[in-house]
Order: structure tokens, then C-alpha cells, then sequence
């Protein structure tokens, strides 16, 4: 049987997602605390969006798969966050429907970075996931400059480069806002993202946001196709994966064989 | 002349406002950094709520009086926060109308108690700032309990006693709600609040909410005059000072002449 996890996260005494030999992770914390309740030598985790170091999680979800559940998901969430340190916790645990992987059924990963640029707007309460800009920042020259940058790319330019991956990706959403209490808000959405991509989009759109490039910048950025050192990668703490999003249960078997024949 | 500062902060780390020798405190820091920036020997603060260890502050309110600040308020907001650590942010120093004091001119003060109470509504990126309580509460039993408790009481039993100190207090608001992402919050104003009375107020609720106590148990605790061992304090760390009301400018020089005489 496979289970899908709900888990959210504070990344920043995490090492990110992937087990690491030594150091401490998500999916080593979380695997250890599984097989611990469940009384097995080790379980294996697959994960919707690979989080890097300091990156948080309010929506990540995982699955898993067990021979048996005898004591049901929800005596498991329990039990798994009474073995958890309190920076992870396991929000939910239900039998995930036929053909569900929390990798590859996901038709979108919603991240959100979220920075203030003035001492009046700073909360010492949510330092740890929001970043403090030192300079004003233009929201609307932001949103205009993200204009360019959404839908079917090959957004190499703000891709860490890996052997063979593809960089071409859907973005979905880029829109950026600011709310009552002063933080301004990226929230991001793709069908998935290559490395350090939502990071190195920000990066370059808060140079355009505090007038250090003009708003056509971004756009230009992208059309070179490759990666500009101009371009910076923004600071892990502000980002947080908020949601991945999963087509209807019926369609996900369907999906499933899409995929695998694909994959073949 | 006289400035007012607004302050924030993270109380986890601090030993409450209060300077005490040898413990890190927020009037101890904060004093310490104006001092530093000055260039003053010491610097003498008056705080609106003097929060005990581990209460946060979004909205407190403090004055300082000084001879003389040559390079204007603004600046100083800037090299005061290059100073403090982190979880100690000033958010604004302005210049006070004549009759200001933090204190004595304050006619309200706002706290917010914060508490999850399930899994799937943890949010580890807050977990320094909500309670989680682990059983599901009765909100709508917690704001019918909250009713009688509202008005101007002796609430000598949600107070530690202190010699002499009143404990006859007004509570302007006693409110509980459940947001969409499953925090309950309770909003507590007063114009002013005696020793440990927000949390034992908040703990007695709890009770209420959990089932383990009744509808009517919080106004037959008031009635009694007394604290009573049944009544709980909660958690400081739940526990955020969100805002200090103050009268209009012009109002303040008139207050204060009253005040004094009162004091007098």
C-alpha cells in the first residue's frame, strides 16, 4: 500500500531535502522517525519538490510504500511527530488513491518568497523565513518585469546546469504583491523547476525592484539562454514550497501509464 | 526632548522587558544598543507592557528622553538595528507630542494568544509564536465563557498578587476566533493588565475549550475573588503584545497634567 505524506518544514537547521551522509535532512529526519515507529530497518521517501538547505516546506508531500499500516494513517501522524524534532512536522498520512506518486502525478509546485524592504515592516517573528531587503522595492516594475517570464520557456539562464536535464518548464505564475503588513510576496508556480530557478528568478527580479536593472532586464536574461553571473541566486530562508498541486484521483491511474510509457 | 519608539521582537531568548543583572532582557539590549549609538554612558527606557520571559512584542511602545538627536530619528532606526541582534528589531523612532508617555498616556494595550490544535494545522515556521495544544477546542465554548469576563472586574483571581498593585482592570476585548489555516486566536484588550492575567485568562479558557471545564467555570473563577490552583497560566510563548492604544496628540498635554495630579 502507498501512503501519501503531508509534511511542512522550517529548512533552516536542515541540510535541505536529500539524505546526505552526516548531515541532517528532511528525508533522512523523516525516514528515520518512519522506520522507527514502524519498527522497520529503513523506508524509502519519494518527494514532490527536492527542497535545498534552508528552503521551508508548508505543503510538501511525500509517499511511501508499506507492506501494512495495522494501526491507520492518522495514529501514525501522531506517533511519527511524537518522534520528530518540532522544526518537521507530519501534517497528514491517508492510503494515496491508485496510480498516485507524489513525483511524478504532480501537475504543479507552488513556492512563495517573501521579503520586506523597510525597518517598519520587519517581524522578528518570521525572520527565519522572510528576508530583509535594505533597499526599497518597486512591486509594480517587479510585476511587469515577471510578465515576460511566464509560460513555456527554457529558462537556462536561471538553471544550475546538470548533465541531460531539461530546462524547459511551464511557468505558471509569477506575480508579485505586497500586503497590508508591509511584506512583498513572489508567489511562484510551475509544472516543475529546474535547480535554484525560483531563487534565481527572485534574485534577478529584486534587482529590477530596487532600480539596479531596467524591468526589460529579466526578459533579456532569459532570451541569452544561458546563465549570467549578473543574475543572483536570492537567499535560501525567504522561500517557502507552499503547495504541489495533483489532478483528480480518478485521472491519476490514467496519468500513471502516460508516464511509465513515456519513461519506457 | 522626548522619542518614542515602536519595537518589536522574538521573546524566546529574552528574560522578559525588564533589565535584570547578568540576563539578556529586551530593555537591557535595547538600552545597550542606544547607548552604543549615542554614545551615552546609559539611557533610561519606559515601556508601555512589560512582558515577562518569552512574551513577543509586534507593537511595543517605548520612550526615551535626550538632550539632543543631531542626525534626526530616521537615522537612528537604521544604526540602532545594525546594532541589536535579530530578534530585537526597532520599527520606528519619532519625535513624541508634548505630554507623551509610553506608559501613562497608554489607554489600551492589545495582546494576541495563539494555539493549533491539530496536527495538520502546525506550521513549523511558527512554532516559536503558537501554542500547540493537543486536544481540538471548543472555540465557540471559549467566546461564550469569555462574555462574562468582559467590563470593568477585579480580577484579582487571574492575577499573580503583588502588594498594594490593583487588580481592578477594564477588559475591552476577550475575543476568539479560528482562521482559515486553523490557528485560533484569542485578542485580549484592557486598558491596562495586571501581573500574569492575559495568560491565566487564556489558560482558564483552554479548560473551557477542551471540555475539561465548564461554560460558566471562568465567571464563577472571577466571582471568587482569588487565584485558584485549578486556574492555569499559559504557555508565554503563545502569548504576542500586538498593539498600545494612545488618545489623539492633542488630548495627550491634558492627560498628562491629570495623571500627574492623580499621581501626585
Amino acid at each position: 500500500m502507498r501512503i501519501r505524506l503531508d509534511v511542512a518544514y522550517d529548512g533552516g537547521d536542515f541540510k535541505g531535502w536529500a539524505s546526505q551522509p552526516g548531515l541532517r535532512t528532511v528525508e533522512g529526519e523523516l525516514s528515520a522517525a518512519l522506520a522507527t515507529v514502524l519498527r522497520l530497518s529503513s523506508v524509502q521517501l519519494t518527494c514532490a519538490g527536492r527542497t535545498d538547505a534552508g528552503v521551508h516546506a508548508r505543503g510538501q508531500v511525500v509517499h511511501v510504500d508499506l507492506d501494512e499500516l495495522p494501526e491507520g494513517p492518522e495514529r501514525l501522524v501522531r506517533r511519527v511527530n511524537g518522534v520528530l524534532a518540532g522544526d518537521l512536522r507530519l501534517l497528514r498520512a491517508v492510503e494515496a488513491p491508485p496510480g498516485f506518486d507524489a513525483r511524478f502525478s504532480a501537475v504543479w509546485r507552488r513556492y512563495v518568497y517573501r521579503v520586506v524592504d523597510s525597518p517598519e515592516a520587519a517581524d522578528p517573528l518570521s525572520r527565519g523565513h522572510v528576508l530583509v531587503w535594505p533597499r526599497p522595492l518597486d512591486v509594480e516594475a517587479m510585476a511587469e518585469a515577471s510578465a515576460a517570464l511566464r509560460g513555456l520557456h527554457d529558462f537556462a539562464s536561471f538553471c544550475k546546469q546538470r548533465e541531460g536535464a531539461t530546462t524547459i518548464r511551464t511557468l505558471l505564475d509569477l506575480d508579485w504583491a505586497r500586503s497590508d503588513d508591509g511584506v512583498v510576496s513572489a508567489t511562484v508556480r510551475a509544472d516543475a523547476f529546474c535547480h535554484s530557478m525560483v531563487r534565481s528568478l527572485v534574485g534577478c527580479l529584486l534587482a529590477v525592484g530596487e532600480g539596479r536593472k531596467p524591468v526589460t532586464w529579466p526578459a533579456e536574461a532569459l532570451a541569452a539562454g544561458q546563465r549570467a553571473a549578473a543574475v543572483a541566486v536570492a537567499p535560501a530562508h525567504g522561500l517557502t514550497l507552499e503547495e504541489v498541486g495533483y489532478p483528480p484521483d480518478a485521472e491519476l491511474a490514467a496519468r500513471s501509464e502516460v508516464t511509465r510509457a513515456r519513461r519506457a
